[in-house]
């Protein structure tokens, strides 16, 4: 990346339409399936530090939300970080996003900020690209019948990165929320997939994989029954992201393949919070490295516990910045105050009239 | 602060620089003791939750550095953090500051980002403004001579800051980089003080109170020796900010009242690793709320062990975005994909021709 040892490159809401204008989503999507693959198949903890997502506790009046922080350092080059908020009332109370974030870019020789994008779209694609990569390995090879728990803005991305991968000739949606589920369809339109709403029993009834993606509060899971799934099904929880909220009842988890995307956290904000640790399955890392050893569960019950790994904001933030280097997008900014006498935190800032000026007009007013 | 709900605030260098034009450095130290002074003594952990320090440890080729979040709380409020990167290499190899930060606002009823702006020049500023408010209360009101061990940009704004509250006569610098002891006079010119070069001995013996501000590499402090300091000497301890890292001589911690900027950053960070718990002083936010109580200490050995406070970081953006709001600084930007439909992630970002009309297409085209 060709990117300045002094400004800031801003990549902005306005910028990424310019992307997606003119890469187009699907291709968008199909890169970033290609990338975090690849990105998960080599990963290498000596090269690559990922620190677990830490953050505060928002005490929302009705419902508690988290702002937190997801470092990852690539050794020698890089370090990413997003800041994400999780605030569940956000749609219903100030018509935003539940997750609003950005993502930052560091150089580690120096500590410059390389630069700043939006993270709300780059935190929707990345994690439907988790779950699609995950299904990939774990679901059954047939699979044409998703079912999604939950259609807010996580379950448009879950879809579409689903649909890249799987023939999906049905698609069951559910939600406790009326209106999510009735704009749900109009939303994935862009799809052209048979996309109709469903009861709970019906959802879990019939789909080959499923995805939970829901603002469950804590202590309120589980989201869905576990009763009458397929015996292959393949589940891709996404929405447990604090301490206490889970999606899946406890016994599902029990009797399937857990595939964390980073262990350390899961165990934290996950459903792993409810397996003792031997009970839990591979991390999606130790999966993608040889999904061979794993083929045999794509005809049993198996689930990816989705809790956001800060390798998928870097993959995603690095293919975003490469198209807008590419397409000459983004704003450089001179954000930090550097690019003057380094010793000197004034040098930039200070006007003419300061040092021998300001010594002269002292004296001349008689000063000290 | 009447900032926007869905755009971000940039306040850039270009920016600070309009605000120093338009306040004047001085009445910007003066407004930032005042505003710091006020928030220490205020401080209220039921409101406030600080965050210790977190970070990278960034493997230099030859020194190594850190790549940093420091992150506060006002409860119900904002959260700031600061990201900062510590690179002593950094005038040397590349011309840029040591320290390079963003100092970033988000909102915690949605998890928006308000602001970001630069940190480099608030860092600087908020370092020497904690150092003074410290002297202010530890050193001996009668002090009139400044000893600097370290000439760098923080020492500007140490000397700059403790300029601010003491008639000083005659301030003495060290450095071992004679290229930064012989920059420092004409740095600092704009203050009209004595500035001269001094020996470590005589500084030492001569100095009321010193700031010791230095890259010196982990392991290889005392930067000063401690045997013929003045019996009310008070020093500011400034540049310890990593494990290993410290400045000052054990045997001189063990005499004197060692008060911690954050207790529990500086026992791991800071001159405080030296000490058994039971001999370190009270921290800043005890002596700030009852300074009278370690009056008599004036006329003895102190030490501000200065590992850097998030809520100094909080205090001097919102100094300085109060600033750049009143004066119509800074650039709103579009930055997060908000502001939309807050159920789709794409709603934003599609072009025309996505929904119905691709449909239309792919049909046209005889597509699945």
């Amino acid at each position: 990346m060709k990117l300045d040892s002094t400004r800031t490159l801003l990549v902005t809401q306005a910028d990424l339409r310019s992307i997606v204008e003119a890469v187009g989503l699907d291709a968008l999507m199909d890169q970033l399936l290609h990338a975090l693959s690849d990105a998960l198949r080599r990963f290498d903890g000596a090269t690559t530090e990922v620190r677990k997502r830490e953050g505060f506790m928002l005490d929302h009046p009705r419902q508690p939300g988290v702002l937190e922080w997801m470092p990852v350092m690539q050794r020698g080059h890089t370090v990413t970080v997003k800041m994400v908020g999780y605030s569940p009332l956000n749609p219903e109370e100030h018509t935003l996003p539940t997750i609003i974030a950005t993502n930052s870019l560091y150089d580690v020789r120096t500590g410059h900020l390389l630069a700043l994008m939006d993270g709300v779209f780059a935190t929707a694609l990345r994690t439907g690209a988790a779950s699609a990569v995950a299904t990939r390995c774990l679901a059954s090879p047939g699979s044409t019948v998703l079912g999604l728990v939950g259609t807010g803005a996580q379950a448009v991305t879950q879809l579409h990165a689903i649909s890249r991968l799987f023939p999906l000739e049905q698609v069951l949606a559910y939600d406790i929320n009326p209106e999510a589920l009735l704009s749900f369809a109009g939303r994935v339109g862009f799809l052209d997939l048979d996309v109709r709403p469903a009861t709970l029993e019906q959802l879990e009834a019939q789909a080959d994989i499923i995805c939970t993606a829901t603002s469950v509060a804590v202590g309120a899971g589980p989201v869905i029954s576990g009763r009458e799934l397929k015996p292959h099904v393949h589940i891709n929880a996404v929405g447990s992201d604090l301490p206490g909220k889970t999606e899946l009842p406890r016994a599902l988890l029990e009797r399937s393949l857990v595939v964390p995307d980073y262990l350390e956290q899961a165990r934290v904000e996950g459903e792993c919070q409810q397996l003792a640790p031997e009970k839990i399955g591979p991390d999606l890392v130790t999966l993608m490295k040889d999904p061979d050893r794993y083929e045999a569960w794509r005809q049993r019950s198996t689930v990816f516990d989705s809790t956001g790994h800060a390798l998928e904001d870097q993959v995603v933030t690095g293919l975003l910045l490469e198209h807008a280097e590419r397409l000459g997008l983004g704003t450089p900014v001179a954000l930090e105050t550097i690019g003057g006498d380094a010793l000197d935190p004034y040098s930039l800032l200070r006007g003419p009239e300061s040092g021998p000026a300001r010594r002269l007009e002292r004296r001349r007013a008689g000063g000290a």
